[in-house]
């Protein structure tokens, strides 16, 4: 099934700056797809300081187990990652991790560097043994590629298409920050979480940025910033065994290595990262299966950040919320139960909601002879707004998710062939 | 937007005994709807008692907080039930509340009762004040007609047809027990989780017994069986703000009465209860929207029983998992993803998945050369069977719920009107 552009997709992809030191190469190795590019390998250089977050699955992937060890392991340090699509290495037993094993054995030979310091994501069917052969026997071939490919080699746009699966388009994002004084750029690309039978939906990002940050900084860093951005994104609730996010500081910018998280220094590195972080989750959501509707969800007033981003995300996922917008109806009454059934906090009679920024129920009722022609306009839109004050804390959040349409059944209820 | 009769629907409406004291009497009260009963009292007899249990929503409605304040207020007596469609009362503020209490004072003066011994439900459009003198001014009429209708004023199936909303059939069970040689009588009726825009989707059930049962004890085995039936379905993972299930027990099959739940007289009848609000919810998952495959999830060697069931749920709230069954594909990929990520405890290595009754994966991994065939005939009938062996522990549960198809989204993404 041919799948169209997403009608959310970004009018572009970002100019993307080369970065010394790393580069790409892309190679059909045949793993499930023909006449395709299914592995990229990423090289990193020898220096690169490594963080991660990954799936909160109690039943991850061989690649996901394998990426958490190797960054113990290694000293979270990094000289490449691989990515395979076609297949996900999961829920494949044993032979998974044998399968991981033997692939970074051989590029750690390949590119000359210690195994812990190459990381692998697999993305595509579940349950189908890794013919890991397929990737091992191409490893000299891709390096040399990516070594020698100048342009080509550095190009961001071509390193985001090669990691597609059922995306409808490369997802890319570029910002720069100062470090006492120092430009530092963060290049990042994602995959997102088309899903197409037998395809698992599957998350993967990588960030690299050339300022030099220590290890634990990075680690730091990167989970604060993931917890305002991809962890307040949903689709459909559906939470992959793979999802992989990593970040990568090269060190090539030249500034003085910023060790603690705390440090001043970092304040415009984290809001750069943070807004990355936003901009790719945001075209992760906008590519969602089936998607005719980017969502904005804000709750303020509840008891606490956490209790927020839950009402949020009980919202976000609530299929009958969705389908009200795929009808552009701003229907609130379905938002009212998904903020009740979110287990937090609530007052019934402090409740306001608003859509598109108009008031449309506060203290717990309708307000009365609300203008509706522009919730209506509103709702016809590409972009929409809803807004919860919950009227009884401090706390908020802002989540984002996409709409429930027909396109989604279409893509996830055909049949596997 | 008319809704055709489920496929899943039961052959027919069961035979249902009149029950001593017992009457009904619908009237067309023009609360919303135009031509048609709109409101049912149902009538107890003297000395009857009840108990209940309510949606877990955080922003229940009026009628909700009513009920539960009433069982409190009137030591868990019941003289009456009025059920109104078309408006649920919810979200209306302080206005809400009012409108309760003015329809219950009228209805206890005209039956000659206290008010806390009047329940009341209402379900439809959310967020609308309650007309309530459309229903208080037809009281005494209605309640006149119970009291004359003889056959109609018992009929349950007519009960059970007045207060569907958007359900495509009506929704009635009976069982009998046993207590000290006594023959005791259960008949239950519900409505589903049918919603169309704009009303909300509601479960209420009302199950009515001859045996004499304390307060205390109904509540207990109430509760108990509400657990492993109706709190194991699921249509779409929504709660409404006005789910209502009450249980009554008149005491006219002359049983001396029993005070105790713990009282092993009571055990052909909690057998007995639990089977009919299995038998109910089901009913209710039947007439899901765009329901075409009722599905049953048993989970077992769960870390616990409430574990099994939060990894039952989570596989049965799947759209994923949802949407392969509506697509009759034994995605087993999109279990596994839905058992990691309920939180619980799994092991991957551990896990084995049955489809029909013929295991598809096992330790970890697909079981090579299944036969398919089997599996393929089975996914392509009405009643699906997933098994799910977590293999670490004893806790099992079995949850239902229904396929997600293009019918959800056409029923739920419509406009108002």
């Amino acid at each position: 099934m041919k799948v169209p552009v997403s009608p959310l997709a970004p009018a572009q992809f970002p100019a993307m700056p080369a970065m010394t030191g790393v580069s790409f190469a892309a190679h059909a190795c045949g793993i499930r797809y023909k006449d395709r590019d299914d592995l990229l390998l990423m090289v990193l250089p020898a220096g690169t300081t490594a963080a991660g977050v990954f799936t909160r699955s109690k039943c991850p992937s061989a690649p996901v187990d394998w990426c958490r060890q190797a960054l113990e392991d290694g000293k979270h340090r990094a000289r490449a990652v691989l990515i395979n699509a076609g297949n996900a290495n999961a829920f494949t037993g044993s032979a998974g991790m044998a399968s991981v094993e033997r692939t970074v054995k051989k590029a750690a030979e390949v590119i000359g560097c210690d195994p812990s310091h190459v990381f692998v994501s697999s993305t595509g069917t579940i349950g189908e043994d890794l013919p890991d052969e397929r990737i091992t026997k191409n490893l000299e071939t891709v390096f040399a590629k990516a070594m020698t490919e100048g342009e080509a080699g550095r190009d961001w746009k071509s390193a985001a298409a090669a990691i597609m699966t059922t995306d409808t388009f490369p997802k890319g994002a570029t910002r720069t920050a100062e470090i006492d004084g120092v430009t530092v750029t963060l290049n990042g690309i994602a995959k997102g979480s088309g899903m197409i039978a037998p395809d698992m939906a599957t998350m993967l990002s990588y960030v690299v940025t050339d300022a030099a940050i220590g290890a634990d900084a990075l680690t730091a860093v990167l989970r604060k910033a993931t917890d305002r951005t991809f962890n307040c994104i949903t689709v459909d609730s559906d939470t992959s065994t793979s999802d992989t996010l990593m970040l990568f500081a090269t060190g090539s910018a030249g500034n003085k290595p910023v060790k603690d998280a705390d440090d001043k220094r970092l304040k415009g590195f984290k809001t750069a990262l943070e807004d990355l972080l936003r901009d790719l989750s945001h075209q992760v959501v906008r590519d969602g299966e089936g998607a005719s509707k980017f969502v904005e969800i804000r709750v303020t007033g509840a008891d606490g950040n956490k209790a927020a981003r839950r009402v949020g995300l009980s919202i976000a996922n609530s299929p009958l919320v969705k389908t009200a917008i795929a009808g552009e109806d701003a229907n609130w009454g379905r938002i009212v139960a998904a903020i009740g059934k979110a287990g937090e906090k609530a007052e019934r009679d402090k409740l306001a909601i608003s859509v598109g920024g108009v008031t449309i129920a506060a203290k717990g009722r309708a307000v009365e002879g609300y203008d509706e022609a522009p919730v209506a306009a509103h709702m016809k839109g590409t972009d929409i707004l809803i807004e919860v004050d919950l009227n009884i804390g401090k706390g908020k959040a802002t989540v984002w998710t996409c709409d429930l349409t027909h396109g989604y059944i279409d893509i996830n209820g055909s049949y596997r062939s």
